[in-house]
């Protein structure tokens, strides 16, 4: 076990009919609050009406921001920065899944400050301060909502980087199982990518030889989330299959997973974001291309740890560390595209020639991210993969 | 799943050498601590002189309360309140186990109040208010370290009872694992023990039909904890045996395994604290006596949930689920043997023509706590058990 420090204090209110508790939550943080949000999902679900009516009951003034895309771009959270401080509002308020929840993250930082806030994110300066972050979650797969870090993309070069600080680690969440009962079934599939690539990047790119507690925690999560998935795919109003994957989802990214793992490196989160950030295709779909495509270049660079993967996660029997982590692999790549989830470049409709293009963008995150070993080389190694 | 709040504050320091970090950690809560600890292990193991060292260093004024005994005693911790009063101190930091921590929160509470202590425990009044609480763990057990509940024992009338409040949570607690390498092989056996015993709690006593997630977390620390206590009995001085040990123990019973669960009640606590009330044994050595036999009482009410636990720790292969059961609970019972651990009363000379009395005082507890299914008649049902 690595030293570790472990402090995650936001408070998760989760369950049936919580929603309503956003308006007592906020008014903890002040009198005027920004709402941000989507697209409009969140009108036509009726989440919009719960968080205003809660809101109102409170006393709470509504500033409202919507118009939040996937792939949040910078652009539009400085519009939010310059109506936050306009407005002079007390906390932030997102309603919405991770790319609403890392823009409220981006404006909270933004309106108290004169830096650029891109600062931040290309680690040029350290956040000081921000507003009290809330959210109400509607998406359920980036634990944004339970964690200190957020990612936004500048259209200009296509950058998707992130910022990581306690000063934007949300106060209070509200995580209600219902609010995703019409979550379309590519995001729900889309959700559990997300969710189960983010434990498996800590679970091999991690500085720990030694680690049973976490492997565990992360094997009986992605168990989880995979049974639940499959559940909401037939009936995406299973309450209990929601909650499952909703509360596991939060778990698989809160620090809980990685706590005495060391320095983490995310290289499938790197190469992805060069994905969404090029061709604004879904996160989580990005990822389902890039990750079986990472592990079959990692495989044999620790058969032992990928053939435990697909013994745990699949019964795989071969005693053959190197065949059991191939299948393992495999295995986990069918599951994806048995969700509905792509698989390969060419289904997300990205040309193979861009393969290079893809691959600059890429390692300047990786660069930033200090992932050395991910030079443009390997990196084209790894997206001929994913074709 | 259940509704449920989570919320834990706590901030970890888990590691090496991070003992001496807590004296700038105390002072972030004031400029003077009562330090409450034992019998002095902490003075042989040379973790008082760490503690010592980095509190001076930080300028913090030490006020010393030694002296707490395992099954900590209500008029200990009164003296300890007196001083805390007296001193006007400005945070209470335990060093030491469950026992340490949980007389500093007692003392944390009284500190701030002219209520009598000891009404919060019956639930005759509510917490309002108490110290900032630190802690510097030496046996991991209990997880009062990152939980908002402390256990006490009122001598007259032998009453082990507990409060439970957000007040007494924690503010930080550092965890450094090799403070535990002189812990003795029976406390250390105790300990896994008594953590195992807090998530099978959880695990059988709960008000939620369906826990896929909630059960794979307990059955992966439980594990876990099986593991690392059979190679600390080994080697001692084993660092990640005693890492995954430490974090483990706390996460079985920091309200993550639970979340979800609804109400959890606690039989075997309920029956043990009468044990260690009257006879003062330690508090694992009576659980490992009073859980099998527990779980002997409860396996027929729910085979089904009792052959998983078997069949995931031992690997029991009976497709019949009480014949699994039964034999989960043999070989668990035959495993706190192993270790070290007492699984009779009689092992811990507790006479058998006792188990009236303990039953008449274990009965109390279970009425302050809501469990009315035990009347005083089933508890010695259970406790013939656990001859």
């Amino acid at each position: 076990m690595q030293n570790f420090v472990f402090e995650n204090p936001t408070k998760i209110v989760f369950g049936r009919g919580q929603i309503k508790k956003i308006g007592c939550e906020t008014a903890k943080f002040g009198k005027k609050v920004l709402m941000v949000y989507g697209q409009g999902s969140v009108k036509r679900s009726g989440i919009y009406d719960q968080v205003v009516a809660s809101l109102k009951a409170a006393d709470i003034e509504i500033v409202e921001f919507p118009g939040v895309k996937s792939n949040p771009v910078l652009s539009h959270a400085l519009k939010g920065i310059g109506i936050a401080r306009r407005e002079a509002v007390d906390a932030v308020l997102a309603v919405g899944g991770g790319s609403v929840i890392d823009t409220a993250k981006t404006i909270a930082v933004g309106a108290k400050t004169d830096d650029d806030v891109w600062d931040y994110f290309v680690r040029a300066k350290t956040i000081q301060d921000a507003l009290p972050i809330l959210t109400v979650v509607t998406i359920s797969a980036s634990a944004s909502e339970m964690n200190p870090a957020a990612v936004i993309t500048k259209e200009d070069g296509a950058r998707k980087f992130s910022i990581r600080s306690p000063f934007i680690q949300p106060k209070t969440s509200i995580l209600d199982p219902a609010a995703l009962f019409t979550l379309s079934p590519a995001y729900s599939a889309y959700s559990a990518v997300d969710a189960i690539t983010h434990m498996l990047e800590g679970y091999f790119n991690n500085r720990e030889p030694h680690s049973p507690l976490q492997d565990r925690l992360v094997e009986g999560l992605i168990k989880t989330i995979m049974e639940s998935a499959e559940a909401i795919l037939k009936e995406p109003a299973d309450y209990d299959a929601r909650a499952n994957m909703m509360w596991a989802a939060t778990l698989a990214f809160n620090g809980l997973t990685t706590a005495g793992m060391g320095m983490i490196s995310l290289p499938a989160h790197m190469i992805e974001h060069s994905l969404s950030a090029i061709y604004d295709i879904a996160h989580g779909a990005g990822l389902s291309i890039v990750l079986p495509g990472w592990m079959f270049y990692a495989v044999e660079k620790d058969p032992v740890k990928f053939a435990r993967l697909g013994r745990k996660l699949f019964g795989i029997e071969d005693d053959d560390n190197l065949k059991a982590g191939m299948e393992g692999i495999s295995r986990l790549k069918e599951w994806f595209s048995s969700i509905g989830s792509p698989v390969s470049l060419g289904e997300a409709n990205i040309p193979e020639e861009d393969i290079e293009k893809i691959a600059e963008n890429a390692h300047v995150l990786a660069q930033a991210w200090g992932l050395r070993d991910y030079t443009e080389e390997i990196i084209v190694d790894i997206l001929s993969l994913c074709k």
